[in-house]
């Protein structure tokens, strides 16, 4: 199976907590309170604790990664972080939501645009990837 | 401090061994085993473990957070996954090198044009950046 021009992909759901970014933290060495303190995120004027920008790419990435075929190969991603993900200080956290919409790109690559939304609202933009299909 | 279009950026060096990827698996929730079992991996014909390309993919971006000033903000990123990065079995892994030059973007944005390499061979491709520079 692999990803076939004309396919509406997902949705796929990431619940995402504040231990998911003190886990995405500790992975990614990207260590700015920020992204756990509530306390320091506030100081600087922010709503609240944000996820890591590359966090979010990430699960959108691994979205993106559930809807190849196995020998579908990821040539390229990218994103515009258009919206901060706050993430509120509870077991529940928010639910990310991906989406995508496969189409023909070029060289017989195949085209993925992204919808990336918490709570029916966009955070990521211009979210689009190439898939080099496999057999 | 802000980001100022002619700056050299970097290198900054980052080791990635394989306890980063199961890190980064258990961070990331793709637990592909080909991000941590030579069998697996050398099962399906790639010549070894490989990095996840998100994960090297946060690295990079994780060298642009650290050249941004304090009220720059990273609005776009995007990479080409041109060359996977085989990470061996012992405790100093690989070196991911990366570095960057910045120049005038679109709308008084500014553009990063990251070279990320591992061993002196380019692992991303087409690695660009925009930021919105502070004060």
């Amino acid at each position: 199976m692999t990803l076939t021009p004309g396919a509406d992909l997902g949705p796929s759901q990431f619940p995402i907590t504040r231990a998911d970014l003190v886990r995405y933290a500790g992975a990614s060495g990207d260590f700015n309170p920020i992204h756990w303190s509530e306390r320091v995120a506030t100081d600087v004027g922010l709503p609240g604790v944000l996820a890591h920008g590359m966090f979010t790419m990430a699960l959108a990435g691994r979205a993106l990664s559930s809807w190849l075929g196995p020998d579908d190969r990821l040539v390229s991603f990218g994103v515009r972080f258009s919206k901060p993900v706050v993430v509120p200080d509870d077991d529940a956290g928010v639910a990310l939501e991906v989406t995508g919409v496969a189409t023909e790109g070029e060289e017989g690559r195949v085209r993925v645009d992204l919808t990336v939304t918490v709570a029916g609202e966009k955070v990521l933009g211009q979210a689009r990837a190439e898939v080099a299909p496999g057999a």
